[in-house]
Protein backbone atom coordinates (compact mmCIF):
# COMPACT_ATOMS: atom_id res chain seq x y z
CA UNK A 1 0.00 0.00 0.00
CA UNK A 2 1.08 3.37 -0.67
CA UNK A 3 1.09 6.06 2.15
CA UNK A 4 -2.10 7.52 0.75
CA UNK A 5 -3.55 4.36 0.74
CA UNK A 6 -2.99 3.72 4.32
CA UNK A 7 -3.50 7.39 5.72
CA UNK A 8 -6.49 8.32 7.36
CA UNK A 9 -8.93 9.99 6.08
CA UNK A 10 -8.34 13.78 5.86
CA UNK A 11 -11.20 15.96 7.91
CA UNK A 12 -12.08 19.01 6.61
CA UNK A 13 -11.30 21.94 9.40
CA UNK A 14 -13.80 25.16 9.34
CA UNK A 15 -12.46 28.21 7.96
CA UNK A 16 -13.32 31.91 9.63
CA UNK A 17 -12.85 34.23 6.91
CA UNK A 18 -13.15 37.81 8.15
CA UNK A 19 -12.85 41.01 5.46
CA UNK A 20 -11.59 44.09 7.40
CA UNK A 21 -12.33 47.56 6.40
CA UNK A 22 -11.87 50.54 7.56
CA UNK A 23 -11.98 54.19 6.77
CA UNK A 24 -8.25 55.24 6.97
CA UNK A 25 -6.57 52.00 6.42
CA UNK A 26 -4.41 54.12 3.19
CA UNK A 27 -2.44 54.80 6.01
CA UNK A 28 -2.07 50.97 6.79
CA UNK A 29 -1.06 51.31 10.18
CA UNK A 30 -3.82 49.49 12.38
CA UNK A 31 -3.68 46.19 10.45
CA UNK A 32 -0.51 46.16 10.05
CA UNK A 33 -0.25 43.19 12.26
CA UNK A 34 -2.29 41.17 11.04
CA UNK A 35 -1.59 38.00 9.09
CA UNK A 36 -3.28 38.22 5.80
CA UNK A 37 -4.20 35.94 3.66
CA UNK A 38 -2.38 33.36 5.57
CA UNK A 39 -4.45 30.26 7.03
CA UNK A 40 -3.63 30.36 10.71
CA UNK A 41 -5.00 27.13 12.86
CA UNK A 42 -6.70 27.65 16.16
CA UNK A 43 -7.00 25.24 18.83
CA UNK A 44 -10.37 24.48 19.75
CA UNK A 45 -9.91 25.43 23.51
CA UNK A 46 -8.29 28.69 22.54
CA UNK A 47 -10.12 31.75 22.55
CA UNK A 48 -9.51 33.82 19.78
CA UNK A 49 -8.81 37.65 20.94
CA UNK A 50 -8.74 40.19 18.31
CA UNK A 51 -7.45 43.71 20.02
CA UNK A 52 -4.79 46.55 20.68
CA UNK A 53 -2.60 44.24 23.41
CA UNK A 54 -0.21 41.65 21.53
CA UNK A 55 0.28 40.42 24.95
CA UNK A 56 -3.47 38.95 25.36
CA UNK A 57 -4.15 39.02 21.62
CA UNK A 58 -3.51 36.53 18.50
CA UNK A 59 -5.21 38.92 16.05
CA UNK A 60 -3.78 42.18 17.05
CA UNK A 61 -4.90 46.05 15.27
CA UNK A 62 -2.65 48.53 15.75
CA UNK A 63 -5.02 51.59 16.66
CA UNK A 64 -5.11 53.40 20.59
CA UNK A 65 -8.86 53.48 19.63
CA UNK A 66 -9.18 49.79 19.67
CA UNK A 67 -9.26 48.42 23.51
CA UNK A 68 -6.84 45.70 24.54
CA UNK A 69 -9.17 43.12 24.14
CA UNK A 70 -11.58 44.48 21.63
CA UNK A 71 -13.53 41.15 20.96
CA UNK A 72 -12.92 37.23 21.21
CA UNK A 73 -14.13 34.09 19.12
CA UNK A 74 -14.99 30.90 20.73
CA UNK A 75 -15.38 27.61 18.43
CA UNK A 76 -18.04 25.27 20.18
CA UNK A 77 -20.45 22.56 19.66
CA UNK A 78 -24.21 23.30 19.27
CA UNK A 79 -26.28 20.79 21.94
CA UNK A 80 -27.72 17.71 20.14
CA UNK A 81 -26.42 18.65 16.96
CA UNK A 82 -22.86 17.89 15.27
CA UNK A 83 -22.88 21.74 13.75
CA UNK A 84 -19.76 23.77 14.67
CA UNK A 85 -20.06 26.86 15.16
CA UNK A 86 -18.57 30.42 16.39
CA UNK A 87 -19.57 32.71 19.55
CA UNK A 88 -18.89 36.33 19.43
CA UNK A 89 -18.00 38.65 22.56
CA UNK A 90 -17.86 42.19 22.92
CA UNK A 91 -14.45 42.76 25.57
CA UNK A 92 -14.86 46.35 25.02
CA UNK A 93 -15.96 48.59 27.83
CA UNK A 94 -15.83 51.42 25.86
CA UNK A 95 -17.56 50.65 22.09
CA UNK A 96 -20.14 48.67 21.13
CA UNK A 97 -19.89 45.70 19.32
CA UNK A 98 -22.84 44.97 16.38
CA UNK A 99 -23.51 41.67 14.79
CA UNK A 100 -25.59 42.39 12.43
CA UNK A 101 -28.59 44.13 13.74
CA UNK A 102 -27.32 42.96 17.48
CA UNK A 103 -26.34 45.37 19.50
CA UNK A 104 -23.50 43.98 22.41
CA UNK A 105 -22.20 45.86 25.45
CA UNK A 106 -19.01 44.56 27.48
CA UNK A 107 -19.35 41.28 28.33
CA UNK A 108 -22.17 40.44 25.84
CA UNK A 109 -22.34 37.65 23.37
CA UNK A 110 -23.77 36.35 20.66
CA UNK A 111 -23.75 33.61 18.07
CA UNK A 112 -21.84 34.14 15.02
CA UNK A 113 -23.80 34.02 11.65
CA UNK A 114 -22.69 31.70 9.03
CA UNK A 115 -22.54 35.27 7.41
CA UNK A 116 -22.50 38.54 8.60
CA UNK A 117 -21.27 42.17 9.31
CA UNK A 118 -19.39 42.93 12.36
CA UNK A 119 -19.05 46.88 13.34
CA UNK A 120 -17.31 48.90 16.40
CA UNK A 121 -15.72 52.35 16.32
CA UNK A 122 -15.15 52.55 12.37
CA UNK A 123 -13.89 49.21 11.50
CA UNK A 124 -16.45 47.24 9.63
CA UNK A 125 -15.74 42.77 9.31
CA UNK A 126 -17.46 40.88 7.14
CA UNK A 127 -17.34 37.65 8.63
CA UNK A 128 -18.35 34.43 6.65
CA UNK A 129 -17.99 30.61 7.97
CA UNK A 130 -16.72 27.58 5.61
CA UNK A 131 -17.92 24.61 7.47
CA UNK A 132 -15.26 21.67 8.71
CA UNK A 133 -15.71 18.51 10.33
CA UNK A 134 -12.67 18.79 12.98
CA UNK A 135 -13.11 19.25 16.48
CA UNK A 136 -9.74 19.71 17.40
CA UNK A 137 -9.08 23.60 15.93
CA UNK A 138 -10.16 25.59 13.29
CA UNK A 139 -8.68 28.38 10.58
CA UNK A 140 -8.54 31.70 10.32
CA UNK A 141 -8.46 33.83 7.39
CA UNK A 142 -7.98 37.41 7.27
CA UNK A 143 -8.24 39.47 4.26
CA UNK A 144 -8.60 43.13 3.72
CA UNK A 145 -11.03 45.69 1.62
CA UNK A 146 -10.47 48.33 -0.11
CA UNK A 147 -14.10 49.29 -0.20
CA UNK A 148 -16.95 49.45 2.53
CA UNK A 149 -18.49 46.71 3.75
CA UNK A 150 -21.46 48.18 5.21
CA UNK A 151 -23.28 50.71 2.38
CA UNK A 152 -25.30 53.24 3.62
CA UNK A 153 -29.01 53.34 1.58
CA UNK A 154 -28.72 57.17 1.50
CA UNK A 155 -31.02 57.18 -1.47
CA UNK A 156 -34.81 56.04 -1.25
CA UNK A 157 -35.14 52.57 -2.83
CA UNK A 158 -38.05 51.27 -5.10
CA UNK A 159 -36.52 47.79 -4.09
CA UNK A 160 -37.46 46.10 -0.31
CA UNK A 161 -34.41 46.06 2.04
CA UNK A 162 -32.70 42.72 1.85
CA UNK A 163 -32.97 39.88 4.32
CA UNK A 164 -29.73 40.85 5.60
CA UNK A 165 -30.82 43.78 6.71
CA UNK A 166 -30.26 47.54 6.41
CA UNK A 167 -26.73 47.22 4.50
CA UNK A 168 -26.02 45.49 1.17
CA UNK A 169 -22.59 43.70 1.11
CA UNK A 170 -20.54 45.13 -1.05
CA UNK A 171 -20.65 43.26 -4.98
CA UNK A 172 -18.98 39.87 -4.63
CA UNK A 173 -16.40 40.85 -6.80
CA UNK A 174 -15.36 43.68 -5.21
CA UNK A 175 -14.78 42.15 -1.75
CA UNK A 176 -14.03 38.28 -3.30
CA UNK A 177 -10.71 37.50 -0.76
CA UNK A 178 -8.91 35.99 -3.81
CA UNK A 179 -8.89 38.96 -5.78
CA UNK A 180 -7.69 41.08 -2.77
CA UNK A 181 -4.40 40.92 -1.44
CA UNK A 182 -1.65 42.53 1.24
CA UNK A 183 0.23 44.67 -1.68
CA UNK A 184 -3.53 46.49 -2.86
CA UNK A 185 -4.69 47.90 0.36
CA UNK B 1 -12.10 63.65 54.92
CA UNK B 2 -11.02 60.49 55.66
CA UNK B 3 -10.04 57.72 52.99
CA UNK B 4 -12.63 55.59 54.02
CA UNK B 5 -15.00 59.09 53.09
CA UNK B 6 -13.14 59.34 49.60
CA UNK B 7 -12.86 55.86 48.58
CA UNK B 8 -14.77 54.96 45.47
CA UNK B 9 -18.40 52.76 46.45
CA UNK B 10 -16.53 49.28 46.66
CA UNK B 11 -18.16 47.01 44.31
CA UNK B 12 -19.83 43.37 45.15
CA UNK B 13 -18.06 41.10 43.38
CA UNK B 14 -19.63 37.52 41.59
CA UNK B 15 -18.46 34.88 43.96
CA UNK B 16 -18.89 30.85 42.63
CA UNK B 17 -18.75 29.01 45.30
CA UNK B 18 -17.39 25.02 44.15
CA UNK B 19 -17.48 21.95 46.42
CA UNK B 20 -15.95 18.92 45.43
CA UNK B 21 -16.61 15.33 45.54
CA UNK B 22 -14.87 11.93 44.63
CA UNK B 23 -15.17 8.47 46.08
CA UNK B 24 -11.30 7.61 46.54
CA UNK B 25 -10.44 11.60 48.27
CA UNK B 26 -9.24 9.91 50.92
CA UNK B 27 -5.79 9.80 49.50
CA UNK B 28 -5.96 13.56 48.75
CA UNK B 29 -4.17 13.04 45.50
CA UNK B 30 -6.52 14.34 42.71
CA UNK B 31 -7.15 17.98 44.82
CA UNK B 32 -3.71 18.57 46.43
CA UNK B 33 -3.26 21.29 43.86
CA UNK B 34 -6.86 23.06 44.45
CA UNK B 35 -6.70 26.45 46.40
CA UNK B 36 -8.78 24.88 49.01
CA UNK B 37 -10.82 27.80 50.73
CA UNK B 38 -9.25 30.16 49.40
CA UNK B 39 -10.40 33.52 47.86
CA UNK B 40 -9.44 33.62 43.69
CA UNK B 41 -9.77 36.39 41.47
CA UNK B 42 -10.22 35.94 38.43
CA UNK B 43 -10.24 38.59 35.27
CA UNK B 44 -13.48 38.75 33.07
CA UNK B 45 -11.34 37.68 30.06
CA UNK B 46 -10.30 34.91 31.41
CA UNK B 47 -11.31 31.33 30.62
CA UNK B 48 -11.05 29.45 34.00
CA UNK B 49 -10.20 26.24 33.07
CA UNK B 50 -10.26 22.72 34.81
CA UNK B 51 -8.42 19.72 34.01
CA UNK B 52 -4.69 17.57 34.57
CA UNK B 53 -2.68 19.88 32.04
CA UNK B 54 -1.22 22.87 35.06
CA UNK B 55 0.33 24.46 32.33
CA UNK B 56 -3.13 25.42 30.46
CA UNK B 57 -5.61 25.03 33.74
CA UNK B 58 -5.69 27.42 36.80
CA UNK B 59 -7.49 24.88 38.68
CA UNK B 60 -5.23 21.47 38.43
CA UNK B 61 -7.06 17.98 39.49
CA UNK B 62 -3.97 15.83 40.42
CA UNK B 63 -5.76 12.25 38.49
CA UNK B 64 -5.06 10.48 35.23
CA UNK B 65 -8.26 10.26 34.37
CA UNK B 66 -8.98 13.49 34.23
CA UNK B 67 -8.69 15.02 30.73
CA UNK B 68 -5.72 17.68 30.11
CA UNK B 69 -8.69 20.19 30.01
CA UNK B 70 -11.92 18.90 31.50
CA UNK B 71 -14.37 21.89 31.79
CA UNK B 72 -13.84 25.47 30.93
CA UNK B 73 -15.98 28.69 32.38
CA UNK B 74 -16.51 31.97 30.93
CA UNK B 75 -18.31 35.12 32.65
CA UNK B 76 -20.78 37.03 30.83
CA UNK B 77 -23.49 39.17 30.94
CA UNK B 78 -26.70 38.54 29.42
CA UNK B 79 -27.84 40.22 26.64
CA UNK B 80 -30.41 42.99 27.46
CA UNK B 81 -29.72 42.61 30.96
CA UNK B 82 -27.31 43.33 33.45
CA UNK B 83 -27.52 39.40 35.01
CA UNK B 84 -23.97 38.35 35.13
CA UNK B 85 -23.51 34.49 34.72
CA UNK B 86 -20.80 31.76 34.02
CA UNK B 87 -21.19 29.34 30.56
CA UNK B 88 -19.55 25.69 31.20
CA UNK B 89 -18.04 23.99 28.49
CA UNK B 90 -17.03 20.52 28.49
CA UNK B 91 -13.43 20.41 27.49
CA UNK B 92 -13.04 16.62 26.91
CA UNK B 93 -13.21 14.40 24.25
CA UNK B 94 -13.76 11.28 26.71
CA UNK B 95 -15.81 12.05 29.21
CA UNK B 96 -19.45 13.46 29.46
CA UNK B 97 -20.06 16.61 31.56
CA UNK B 98 -23.39 16.77 33.16
CA UNK B 99 -24.91 19.79 34.63
CA UNK B 100 -28.00 19.18 36.21
CA UNK B 101 -29.97 16.83 33.86
CA UNK B 102 -27.84 18.50 30.71
CA UNK B 103 -25.70 15.85 29.30
CA UNK B 104 -22.54 18.04 27.35
CA UNK B 105 -20.37 16.23 24.85
CA UNK B 106 -17.16 17.49 23.74
CA UNK B 107 -17.04 21.34 23.13
CA UNK B 108 -20.94 21.88 23.98
CA UNK B 109 -21.86 24.53 26.45
CA UNK B 110 -24.54 25.58 28.41
CA UNK B 111 -25.66 28.65 31.35
CA UNK B 112 -24.82 27.54 34.52
CA UNK B 113 -27.79 27.77 36.79
CA UNK B 114 -27.26 29.44 40.27
CA UNK B 115 -27.25 26.50 42.23
CA UNK B 116 -26.55 22.88 40.18
CA UNK B 117 -24.39 19.91 40.59
CA UNK B 118 -21.91 19.31 37.91
CA UNK B 119 -21.02 15.44 37.44
CA UNK B 120 -18.12 13.81 35.25
CA UNK B 121 -16.33 10.31 35.77
CA UNK B 122 -16.53 9.77 39.10
CA UNK B 123 -16.25 13.27 40.16
CA UNK B 124 -19.14 15.89 41.55
CA UNK B 125 -19.48 19.48 42.34
CA UNK B 126 -21.71 21.45 43.74
CA UNK B 127 -21.86 24.93 41.77
CA UNK B 128 -23.11 28.23 43.78
CA UNK B 129 -23.11 31.27 42.25
CA UNK B 130 -23.21 33.98 44.77
CA UNK B 131 -24.47 37.54 42.47
CA UNK B 132 -22.18 40.24 42.20
CA UNK B 133 -21.86 43.78 40.71
CA UNK B 134 -18.51 43.55 39.52
CA UNK B 135 -18.20 43.12 35.58
CA UNK B 136 -14.03 43.39 35.57
CA UNK B 137 -13.37 40.13 37.37
CA UNK B 138 -14.64 37.13 39.27
CA UNK B 139 -14.48 35.40 42.47
CA UNK B 140 -14.23 31.20 42.95
CA UNK B 141 -13.58 30.09 45.86
CA UNK B 142 -13.36 25.57 46.12
CA UNK B 143 -14.51 23.66 49.34
CA UNK B 144 -14.39 19.60 49.78
CA UNK B 145 -16.90 17.98 51.01
CA UNK B 146 -16.26 14.44 52.90
CA UNK B 147 -19.48 13.09 51.38
CA UNK B 148 -21.73 12.56 48.05
CA UNK B 149 -23.19 15.67 47.08
CA UNK B 150 -25.05 13.40 44.82
CA UNK B 151 -27.68 10.86 46.61
CA UNK B 152 -28.97 7.74 44.71
CA UNK B 153 -32.48 7.24 45.84
CA UNK B 154 -32.46 3.46 45.73
CA UNK B 155 -35.60 2.91 47.40
CA UNK B 156 -39.14 4.00 45.84
CA UNK B 157 -40.27 6.85 47.71
CA UNK B 158 -43.47 7.66 48.16
CA UNK B 159 -42.34 12.02 48.06
CA UNK B 160 -41.98 13.17 44.16
CA UNK B 161 -39.20 14.07 42.99
CA UNK B 162 -37.59 17.41 43.50
CA UNK B 163 -37.92 19.71 41.21
CA UNK B 164 -33.98 20.09 41.11
CA UNK B 165 -33.75 16.54 39.68
CA UNK B 166 -33.20 12.98 40.02
CA UNK B 167 -30.66 13.57 42.50
CA UNK B 168 -31.24 15.11 46.54
CA UNK B 169 -28.28 17.59 47.69
CA UNK B 170 -26.87 16.09 50.78
CA UNK B 171 -28.63 18.25 53.83
CA UNK B 172 -27.20 21.54 54.10
CA UNK B 173 -25.57 21.36 57.44
CA UNK B 174 -23.46 18.41 55.98
CA UNK B 175 -22.08 20.40 52.77
CA UNK B 176 -21.90 23.76 54.34
CA UNK B 177 -18.92 26.13 52.86
CA UNK B 178 -18.08 27.19 55.99
CA UNK B 179 -18.34 23.73 57.64
CA UNK B 180 -15.64 21.78 55.41
CA UNK B 181 -11.90 22.68 55.66
CA UNK B 182 -8.73 21.38 54.58
CA UNK B 183 -7.57 19.37 57.46
CA UNK B 184 -10.75 17.81 57.65
CA UNK B 185 -11.25 16.59 53.88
Amino acid sequence: MTSLEEAETEETVTCLHMTFYHPCQEEKMMFRCLNVLRREQVRADELAKFGRDSNICRYNLMDSRVSRIQFSLQFYRKLNSSELCFEIKNMSKKTKLFVGHTELGYLNKTDLPQKCIICFGEYQILAEVQEGESMDYFHTRLHLSDVPILQERRLPSPHPVPESGIYSAVPSQDRSPTETDENKS
